[in-house]
């Protein structure tokens, strides 16, 4: 058995704060028809993708962000590439910062089917970094200030004839997404993200260490849960700050199958068998007969430590 | 700041069936002379340290195996091990069969102190294999036939000046195992495994594939969690069936900073600072600032797979 489902992983290099959406949407397209050309029927970008990583600069009066924030999807800046995506008749993802018309704040991302219909939403749950100007860091990082915690858990979707679910950058770190969504059978996971080529907090931690963390974290989620990753950078040189690339396809037994070099915009297409999901699944990681929830308990009950006596 | 903890990860070469406890002790205490010569104060040994890995046998009557297991611990096969340690003024954690006076069997370890107490008990949690004879695997693999899942969680304990939690082989590919122990703030994870080098039910995955997985699921838990994890395998050809090594301490960025080469008795050493826990557990994964438990409710609440409608 195999159900095959090509998929392009669309990297985007830096984006400067100068830059407009509609250059950036027409770098995305100049990708979508690269990825198509080369066979993709589904094509992933980074996280924010159609803006540069904003939360490194510090707003005192938070509403003067708001200018980098969507209040509809689409919208006129993005509807050129809706449009392409329909013609090619390729599924895709691609991350914005949300403003909802109640004010709200998220870190999006959607997947977009075939046809053009938005079907599946997530928020991003797991928002790193910190609220106030932080003067002992080495560069900011306000997520916590400038986006609210998601609020739609980890769905998944049926989509193209798979169990699609998403997460955002430092999502996945946590084994907790994965997790929820191995619960529901995800078959693959796609997720953006922008992540700076050194630790804010630690400058001995730079590129080598924060790939091979990257690595580490997205391969283990796909192995211990028999899924597909698919997981994009937007790297570069944003106005002096650097991003890591690091664009990757992991297959269900957690093996990188295909990787991009560089930080420019690019694309790494593979021919993904939802198929190779089945054997981790019905095996080591089934969870129906292997996993005892009665010993997890911590794991909802509590959000921090709590040491022994 | 730092506070070092020397730990000896002690490979076991093959225990044939043939072999009795009184040859596994005396190679155990070989092995613990060697630890303290380099320095070590806590030494580490496999999975079912004092037999060979007995489950690949079937016996249609159980209470065949029964001499596989110890009534109690210390015992006097065992007894001069823990002489040994005392002497040594080491600390040591060992894995064995388990059988309680109430008649119930358990894939147990312990975690002994520098005076020779038994400060910790933990039973495996997450069984692999089956439980009736199967003539479709290339070996039988029966941990669920001769034990019962542990019922004792995944408590951690102070000892020798850090947080110690044990898990046993198979548990290593769960992330809730070591999450469990990492909300009780954890600094050293010690596990034993006992794994064939080919897949029973997968002739394709042979050993560099199940090494991979192996370091894989090791590194992510210690990283995601900060902490060191001490893995120790027991390797090698017994009675025909062969188990991969990958003898490993990881530090709490998730990195390999000794592995043990080959498949015979050995030691590695490593001065393991448990501060350096600190930086992972106070930034990144400070889980009270960044966990968001209302979204982690599948994770205890159901046992397998749900797929959305």
């Amino acid at each position: 058995m195999s159900r095959i489902l090509t998929v392009a992983a669309a990297q985007l290099g830096p984006i400067q704060k100068a830059e407009g959406r509609d250059i950036v949407v027409a770098r995305m397209i100049a990708l979508m028809d690269e990825a198509k050309a080369k066979g993709a029927e589904l094509i992933v970008y980074p996280e924010l993708a159609l803006t540069t990583f904003f939360p490194r600069w510090h707003h005192e009066d938070r509403a003067e962000a708001d200018h980098w924030f969507e209040t509809a999807m689409p919208n006129p800046a993005v509807q050129p590439l809706f449009d392409r995506a329909r013609e090619h008749g390729m599924g895709m993802s691609f991350g914005y910062a949300e403003l909802t018309p109640e004010g709200r704040h998220f870190n999006t991302s959607i997947l977009v089917d075939r046809e053009g219909t938005i079907v599946g939403k997530y928020r991003k749950i797991h928002l790193p970094g910190h609220v106030e100007f932080d003067p002992e860091r080495a560069h900011q990082h306000l997520e916590k200030r400038y986006f609210e915690p998601g609020d739609l858990g980890f769905p998944v979707w049926r989509m193209m004839g798979g169990l699609m679910g998403m997460m955002i950058c430092n999502d996945r770190r946590w084994p907790e997404s994965y997790r929820v969504m191995g619960l529901q059978g995800v078959e693959m996971v796609v997720l953006g993200f922008n992540t700076p080529s050194v630790n804010s907090q630690k400058a001995g931690e730079g590129m080598a260490q924060r790939l091979f963390h990257h690595r580490l974290s997205v391969q283990a989620g796909a192995y211990q849960n028999a899924t597909w990753v698919v997981a994009v950078a937007k790297a570069g040189d944003e106005d002096g700050h650097h991003c890591m690339g690091g664009t990757l396809i992991v297959n269900p037994d957690g093996e990188i199958v295909a990787e991009l070099v560089g930080e420019a915009d690019g694309v790494i297409v593979h021919a993904c068998d939802l198929d190779d999901t089945r054997f981790g699944k019905e095996t080591i990681f089934d969870f129906k007969r292997h996993r005892r929830i009665e010993h997890y308990g911590p794991i909802t009950a509590q959000v921090g430590v709590i040491e022994p006596e």
